[in-house]
């Protein structure tokens, strides 16, 4: 029986491939510090439990396709206090930002239709332009100066009469980048002087250091019509299963549209989005102490990582993400050595090798990205492990 | 901005479209009874929510994608109980069976292909086609005869070069249809000589009346690498809300290779589905009650509709819908009418025109679906409204 090309196609969850080397070395005892997956291991604040223990509908019915009222209101709250006025006809509740994305392309976008993306870039764009039948048209960015964005020329000389909009990742997944407001402000004015939407993904807003602010593309009100927003609570509050996220744009016409994706699967779940409403009065401190959390992990790491000089990195300034371009050739056989064949301690380590973000045929098979999603001390293992693995690695393989 | 023509194309949900109408007629003090959605008022087992209260984790985390193991593990023990074998790389965990639906869409078919459906069908079937750009193509069934399927050769008579699937919902909304073994019987000998799959839509296998009993298409093994069942707890334990569904095949490749859809979306509501592994705990006396509940329901609905013999309505034996066929011609005008115009003792009826249904223009515009998801007071008053209605519309327009 043939499956259809589409799906044939699409890849394999590449942060994901090496965990059968992965439970082998949990079988032979080691334990396995994960730098590849973005699971944050904060709690989640208690008032989202505090809530969920406090449903008492005897009928757990579908809610409203837009998402209940008391989500969007705090949807609107929360961007209210951003400095940003949001109307309930300019959200849409979405299964995570997972979903939001996925009705974003599909409504912008029609099959055979072009997304163009700075690459390297989050792997599941790949899989919901798939989806949509959409093709993904990167340009390049690199690690040699921080994945800054490229010219305006160099950009724009990817637009083809196919393409309907721009798609970055806003403090970004998996480079760590935070693109200042002028980087935001070149490509609101490619997307105006093209007639382009900007899809800003902007999930890891929070997570942005060094004194610096995530600039969000709903500051260009100018361009407001050609904005979508991509959020979501998985991040923000470490409550990723909750899968609620949100399709933010001050289009109504396009958000009306987007109605009719919603209204096809019904729902979001009922009672994790009653239990995410209540997560807007989380304390402020929270937020505070995550943040610094997160900064002094990227400094362990980053730190680390800077005692070998062969290894190119500029330090990230957000997200939890970094990529670092290794003395190496082939990051996805390092990956799979140091699960099968290096350890300190009885414990080793497991990395992602980059090339899955990557669009273009061969491009970061040096590469590597690491989460920094684990407690200091892991961390330290971890980095240790990786940086004394390399050396080993090297002395045999290059 | 332009949007794409896919998302311009597709449909608002026809069972919302009269909500307007509904608010005015409730502004003006009525109460209005709706048989027009397929929401249970059925409690959902305690048991589900008692799961809730236990949930101790501290970090609500992404879980695997295709799904925790324990809820695998109950799906697995509900189809043992049904008498079907199945293996934990059998089933995928979904979004509701509305993104089951999609997914089995995507994975068979590339953009333009084509998927044969007998109308009246679930409307979101449309939905999720367009999402997947597969075209539907319909054939008929008739209120005259109970929705039965026409001859073999008439369904084969829509396979083309670009046919892919058969997809039909069993037991049926929006008629209530329960099929025959002889008639799923033919659908996979179709699938088998045609090279189709055979997509079968059981979220509703519980509800059946009169001592029959659902014929699964996982029965006919020696097809069983063409079946896609899709499934739900939405209906079956009342959990709409939940928004846990699954996706169910022996082909063992067209599961693995469908699981790439469930990661890209990363997983389906954490707490829910702990919940909802539960539920496989449910007592048998739950689903007596509920059956016998639904099957009065019906009773009292179709008796009701006899009652004129100038309305064509088979007697439904499952799910808890109808499809009846009334001497009028438009029911969306008459449905608008009794929202806007009719009323007896301060209560009006909400009904869904059958048109959204079909696929096929013109086709349905003098039939209505009824749900009967209302307690037995409300569905004898409801019912009363409609036949009077009917009556005095009659009177002035037909
Ligand atoms: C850049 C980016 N966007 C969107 C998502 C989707 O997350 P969710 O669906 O949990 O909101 C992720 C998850 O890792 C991400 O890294
Ligand atoms: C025939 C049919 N299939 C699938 C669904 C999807 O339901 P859910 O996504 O809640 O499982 C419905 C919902 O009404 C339905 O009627």
């Amino acid at each position: 029986m043939n499956l259809s090309k589409r799906i044939e196609s699409m890849q394999f969850s590449p942060i994901r491939k090496l965990n059968q080397y992965a439970d082998e070395a949990r079988s032979k005892g080691l334990k396995v510090i994960g730098l590849n997956i973005g699971q944050p291991d904060i709690e989640t604040p208690s008032v989202f439990f505090e809530s969920i223990k406090n449903f008492d509908s005897k009928v757990l019915a579908y809610t409203d396709s837009k998402g209940i009222p008391s989500l969007l209101d705090s949807f609107i709250k929360y961007y209210n206090n951003l400095g940003f006025n949001l109307n309930k006809d300019e959200i849409l509740i979405t299964n995570g930002g997972s979903e939001a994305l996925l009705f974003a392309m599909l409504t912008i976008c029609d099959p055979g239709e072009e997304i163009i993306i700075p690459e390297p870039f989050y792997t599941n764009y790949n899989s919901f332009s798939d989806i949509a039948s959409v093709n993904v048209v990167p340009f390049k960015t690199f690690a040699e100066d921080g994945f800054r964005l490229p010219s305006k020329s160099e950009i724009e000389s990817k637009i083809s009469p196919k393409t309907r909009g721009i798609l970055i990742s806003n403090p970004g997944n998996p480079t760590g980048v935070v693109y200042t407001r002028e980087e935001i402000k070149m490509l609101v004015e490619i997307a105006m002087e093209n007639d382009l939407y900007l899809i800003s993904d902007e999930v890891y807003r929070e997570f942005v250091y060094d004194d610096l602010t995530a600039v969000s593309a709903l500051e260009f009100t100018e361009a407001e019509d050609r904005i979508i927003i991509i959020d979501s609570i998985s991040k923000r509050y470490s409550a990723c299963g909750a899968r609620i996220g949100a399709m933010i744009s001050k289009n109504k016409t396009l958000m009306h549209t987007a109605l009719k994706l919603s209204q096809s699967r019904l729902c979001s779940p009922t009672i994790e989005q009653v239990a995410a409403a209540g997560l807007i009065n989380t304390p402020k401190d929270y937020f505070y102490e995550v943040n610094r959390e997160y900064a002094n992990r990227r400094d362990i790491l980053f730190d680390c990582l800077k005692t070998l000089p062969d290894i190119i990195c500029q330090k990230p300034t957000g997200a939890f993400y970094l990529i670092a371009k290794l003395p190496i050739k082939d990051s996805d056989h390092f990956a799979t050595w140091l699960l099968r064949e290096f350890s300190i301690d009885n414990k080793t380590v497991m990395i992602a090798p980059a090339s899955g973000f990557y669009a273009t045929e061969g491009l970061g098979e040096d590469e590597v990205r690491l989460s920094y999603c684990v407690n200091q001390q892991d961390l330290k293992d971890a980095a240790n492990i990786l940086i004394k693995g390399l050396l080993e690695y090297k002395k045999i393989y290059v």
